[in-house]
C-alpha cells in the first residue's frame, strides 16, 4: 500500500491501480489485450465516501474472476438489452473476492470477506447494484479464490444447470463441452456423482487429460483434432447422448443435435465460441432434430436461482473437503496480468478457471 | 365399386385406385407431383386375406390428410433414424378416415369408422403398426373429415402442443407461425380461450383475413410482405413474446429468439420452411438469447401423448357444437387431387387443413 497523502486523522489516501475499457470493443471481433489499459495513476481514500450511503461498501479486491459474458460488456448495447455495458473510462467489473474496509451497508463491517460483483482495480467503492450482489464469506477453511469459481458464480452455475434444468438419472450419458472450464470441470463431476456416463470435448491434450485422470470423466478428446464432430460424438455416444452441456455453441451444438436420443436435454450456459462473432453467429442447421427427438433445450441464468445458494453450499462443501470435488485454477498473478488473461479465454489459453490475483491474502 | 370378378358367395374383387410412390425423392428439394402416380389397374378382394391374422382390418378410405411430415417419408433414411420411409412403387401412407369392412382386430368390427394411419387408396389392408394407431371414432354428430384435423393428429398436435408444452397463462403474448394452417389455427383459438394476446403469420392476405376474422386473432400479418421479420414482431408485440408456436423455422425463428420476453416458450411442432432443404437447413443464428431471456424450446411428438385422446375431445367437442372453435378445411376432391394437394402444403397453396376426399361418406 503506497500511502500518497492523509495523516492518522484523516483517511488514508492509497493508489488505486486499474484495468480500464479504452473505447467499446465492435461486437464483432475478438477483444484485445489493448482494448484495456492498467493505469496506476488514480488514488483512493480508504474510507467510504458520504455519498455512498447506507448501500455503500469499500473493499479491498483479492481475486477477480474471467467470465465469458464480460466480452459482452465491453460493446456498446441498447440500454433495452439484457446486457449493461461497460463504460470507456472506466475500470471493467465483474465478480471477485474481497475484503471489506469500509461499509454503511447493513450486511457487512470491516474485516468481512465478501464475493461478488466488483470493480477491477486494487479497491471499490460498490454501491447499488453490485453492492447488492456481495455474499459474505462464511466458510474460510477453503482456498478464498474458490469463491471466484467452484463456490462462486460458476460453481452455482454449474448446480443449479445440472440439477435443475437436465433433470439427470443415474446412467445417462452426459456430454460436455468446454469441458475443463470454470463451469465444466463441475458439471461432469456432478453428473459422475449422479452415476452418469461423461465425456468431454476440450481444446488441448492437457485438458483433455485433465477430463480423464483429474476430474474422473470417463472420455474426453480434443475438438480441434476431430474433423468430423458428428463422427466422433456417434463413436463416444453409440447410443446417444441424454444430456448435453451447452458451453460453446456453432458447429459443436449441430453435431450433438445428430447424436442426442429421444427426450434429451440440453442446458445452455454459454455459447463462447460465437461471443466474438457479432451479428455473424454461425448458423445452427439441425434443429429440426428437436421434434425428431423430443428434445428440451433450455437456457438460463444463475442470477435467478441465487437463493439455492446455501443448499448448493450444504452439497459441495463436504464434497471439496473430502476430496470428492477437485477444482483446477489458472491464477494470473496481478492486475497487469488481468487483460491477457480475460482474453485468453476466448482463445482457451486458460487451463481451468481462470482468476486474477490482486492481492496476496 | 366397379366389380370386376367374383361371386356372391367368393369375395368381391373392385379396383383399388392408389397413389403410388414412384421412387425415393431426393432429401433437398421441393416434391414433385411426378415424384408420385395415381394407379387404376390394381384390385383387391373386399375380405381380409387370412395372412393379415387377429391384427388385421380391411378398410374403405374416406378421407386422407396431408400433413408437413409426409414428405420426410419420401426420402429414404437410414433404418436407425426417426422417420419410416414410404416404399417405392408402392401407395404412400398417413392419417386417414376410414370404413371397416372387415376385421380380424379385437377391437374393430364391420362398419365401424376409424381414424389412424392408412394408405393413400381406395382401399387398405391394415395389419401391425398401422392397425395399432386406428382408434374407433365415437363421435359422428361432426364432419367427418375433421377426424384428419381438429380430432386427429392435427388437433392433439395442438392440445398437447400448447396445454403441456407452453404452460400458457392468462394475458401472455403468443405468436403462431403458418397460423392458418391445420395446427396453427387450432392453437390460436386456444391461446384466445386462455385469454391471451394472440397474432399469427401467414403467407396470403386471405389467410391473414381469416386468422383475423374467422378465428379471432387478435391480429396476423403476410410474413411474404415483411421485408424485416424482427421489426413485424416489434410492431406486433411491443413487449416481447412469451410463447411461439414454432412450424416453420428458419429465419422465423430467428427473428422470434430477439423477440422473446424473458422466460417465455417456444413449442417446437415443425419447420417447414426446412424441409426441403436437406442437408442444407438455414442456419439459426440467434440462437445465444436462449440464454439471456432464459428461453425454454421444447420438441414434441404427437403419439407420446396420445393417451391424452379421450380428455382432448372432452374439451374440444363441446367447443365445435357450441360454435367456440371453429375449423376451416382446404377439401381436394378424389385420389387423383391428392399428390397435387400433398406438394401445395409446401409452397402455401392450401388455405386451412388440407384434406383429400377419396369416397363420399
Amino acid at each position: 500500500m503506497a500511502i500518497v497523502g492523509g495523516s492518522e486523522e484523516a483517511a488514508v489516501v492509497v493508489r488505486n491501480k486499474q484495468v480500464i475499457l479504452r473505447e467499446y470493443v465492435p461486437a464483432s471481433g475478438f477483444p484485445k489485450e489493448s482494448d484495456m489499459c492498467v493505469t496506476t495513476t488514480g488514488t483512493i481514500k480508504l474510507k467510504l465516501p458520504d455519498q455512498a450511503g447506507s448501500d455503500g461498501v469499500l473493499v479491498k479486491n483479492l481475486y477477480l474472476s474471467c467470465d465469458p459474458s464480460q466480452r459482452s460488456r465491453m460493446t456498446k448495447y441498447e440500454p433495452s438489452t439484457h446486457f449493461v455495458s461497460f463504460q470507456p473510462g472506466l475500470p471493467i467489473r465483474g465478480y471477485g473476492v474481497a475484503e471489506v474496509l469500509d461499509s454503511g451497508h447493513p450486511n457487512f463491517e470491516k474485516g468481512d470477506l465478501v464475493w461478488g460483483i466488483t470493480g477491477w482495480e486494487e479497491y471499490s467503492v460498490l454501491t447499488k447494484p453490485a453492492a447488492d450482489t456481495l455474499t459474505k464469506i462464511q466458510h474460510t477453511d477453503v482456498p478464498l479464490s474458490y469463491y471466484t469459481g467452484i463456490l462462486g458464480m460458476p460453481g452455482m452455475t454449474a448446480y443449479v444447470g445440472f440439477y435443475e434444468i437436465c433433470s439427470p438419472k443415474k446412467g445417462q450419458y452426459v456430454f460436455i463441452s468446454a469441458a475443463s472450464g470454470a463451469v465444466g470441470q463441475l458439471v461432469g463431476q456432478f453428473a459422475k456423482l449422479q452415476g452418469c456416463y461423461v465425456v468431454g470435448s476440450a481444446g488441448s491434450k492437457e485438458k483433455v487429460d485433465l477430463l480423464k485422470n483429474k476430474f474422473g470423466f470417463d472420455d474426453g478428446f480434443n475438438y480441434k483434432e476431430e474433423p468430423d464432430l458428428n463422427a466422433a460424438l456417434k463413436k463416444y455416444f453409440p447410443e446417444g447422448i441424454d444430456i448435453y452441456w451447452e458451453n460453446v455453441g456453432g458447429k459443436m451444438l449441430d453435431a450433438v443435435l445428430l447424436n442426442m436420443k429421444i427426450g434429451g436435454r440440453i442446458a445452455v450456459c454459454g455459447m463462447i465460441s460465437q461471443y466474438n462473432l457479432g451479428g455473424q453467429a454461425e448458423g445452427v442447421h439441425n434443429l429440426m432434430y428437436l421434434v425428431a427427438k423430443r428434445v428440451r433445450v433450455e437456457g438460463f441464468l444463475v442470477p435467478d436461482y441465487y437463493h439455492l445458494y446455501p443448499k448448493f453450499l450444504e452439497l459441495v462443501l463436504p464434497y471439496i473437503k473430502e476430496g470428492k470435488i477437485v477444482y483446477v485454477e489458472d491464477k494470473a498473478q496481478g492486475l497487469e496480468s488481468g487483460p491477457a488473461a480475460l482474453v485468453g479465454l476466448f482463445t482457451g489459453r486458460n487451463v481451468g478457471k481462470q482468476v486474477v490475483v490482486v492481492a496476496p491474502e
